[in-house]
C-alpha cells in the first residue's frame, strides 16, 4: 500500500515549533496500516525537520538559540550574502538537521517514542508557508 | 515482504557505541531479502544512531570529545535545566544526529561499506536500556 | 515495485558539489514510478549526503568553510591522527551530515523543491571515486 500526500504547513515564526499534531490530523490514512513507515520530507533549504522532545517549550526555545549562535549571523567568510542575514544560515541549519524523516507504523500509529514530537525547524525570519510532501508505505490491515 | 522487530538495546555508558553486531544478531529475517532497506529508528530524544567507521575506537572516543565541546553543558542561555546538565545538550545532539537510519539491502545483507558500522550515541551519563525499531521491507529471494 | 542500482560518482575534490543531474541521468528507472521514495546512500565514512541550494555556488562553498571551521583540523585532544589531517574531521563531518537521503517519487519524478539539489560532501583532500547505493521502492504507473 502506497499513498502520499502535500500538506502545506501554516507559516510560523523563526524557531522550532511542535508540529506532530499538524501532520498526523491530516493523515487519517495511518490507522489502515499495520507495519509500516512514515516519510516526511519538506520542499525547502532554509527549514528542516527533526524529532524531539514534545512536552517542555524551553526545549524548542533553547535548540533555536543553540543553532543561532553554533551557525552565525554575518560571518566574514560567507559569499552568500545578497538575500539577506539569515539566508546562508538558513542553508546551514537545514544541512546539519535534515529535510526528512522516516518514522515507523504500527497498528495504525505512529510509533514514536512517549517524548518525542515532530519539529519544523523554521530558519528563516520572514518565511511563508512550507510544502512537506508525506509518503506512508506498508502494510494493511486486515 | 515487511517486518517490523522492537529491540532493546543493552544500557551503554554515555559516548559513541558501535552496535552493529547486537543489531545484526537479531535480524536474521535480513537473510530472506534480495533487494530492500532496513529502517533503525530510536525512540528517545536523549541518544541518537549514526553510521561511522568500525575499526579505530579512537574514532568513537573522539566524536564523543567532539560533541561535548561543539554542545557545551551549562550554557549560561539554557533554559531546560531541571533535568541535569546533560538533558538540554544530549537534545541537541540528538537532533544534529538524528533518531533513524536507512540501510540497504542487498542479497541477504546490509549493503554497508566496508568500514561502515553502526552506532549508537548515548548523550546521557545515566541511561538505561534504549529502545529501537527496526522496519524491514523488501523483496524476498525466490 | 522494488530496484537497486550502486553507482559510482566521479572522484571529486574536497567541498560540496552538485550532483542531481550525476543520479538522475542514471536512473532513467524513476520515470516508471507513480508514487514512491528514493534511497541514496553513500558507503563511506568521509563523504556525505545532503539536500541543499541548487543555483548559487557560493552556497556551496559557503557551506565548505562553515564546516572547515565548525571541526577544525589538528584539534589537541583528537586521537585518530594516523590517518591525515582530514580524516578525524571527514569522520565527525559526515555523522553531522549523514549518508542517506530519502526523496519522493512522485509521476516520474523525483519530488524535490524549486531550489533543493542533492550534494556530495567530499570530506577528504586526495578521496577516490565514492560508492552509492541507490533503492527505488513504489507503485508503477499503470
Amino acid at each position: 500500500m502506497w499513498l502520499q500526500k502535500e500538506i502545506l504547513l501554516k507559516s510560523k515564526h523563526k524557531g522550532f515549533h511542535l508540529i506532530t499534531d499538524e501532520i498526523v490530523s491530516q493523515l487519517p490514512m495511518i490507522k489502515k496500516i499495520k507495519i509500516g513507515l512514515l516519510n516526511i520530507f519538506i520542499k525547502h533549504t532554509s527549514a528542516s525537520l527533526t524529532l524531539n522532545e514534545n512536552y517542555d517549550p524551553d526545549v524548542r526555545s533553547d535548540m533555536e538559540k543553540y543553532f543561532n549562535q553554533t551557525v552565525r549571523e554575518n560571518e566574514p567568510y560567507y559569499d552568500h550574502t545578497s538575500e539577506g542575514a539569515d539566508d546562508i544560515p538558513a542553508h546551514i541549519k537545514s544541512t546539519l538537521i535534515g529535510a526528512s524523516l522516516s518514522i515507523p507504523i504500527t497498528n495504525g500509529n505512529l510509533n514514536l517514542g512517549t517524548w518525542q514530537g515532530i519539529y519544523l525547524c523554521e530558519h528563516r525570519y520572514h518565511a511563508g508557508s512550507r510544502k512537506i510532501v508525506t509518503t506512508i508505505l506498508g502494510e494493511e490491515s486486515t
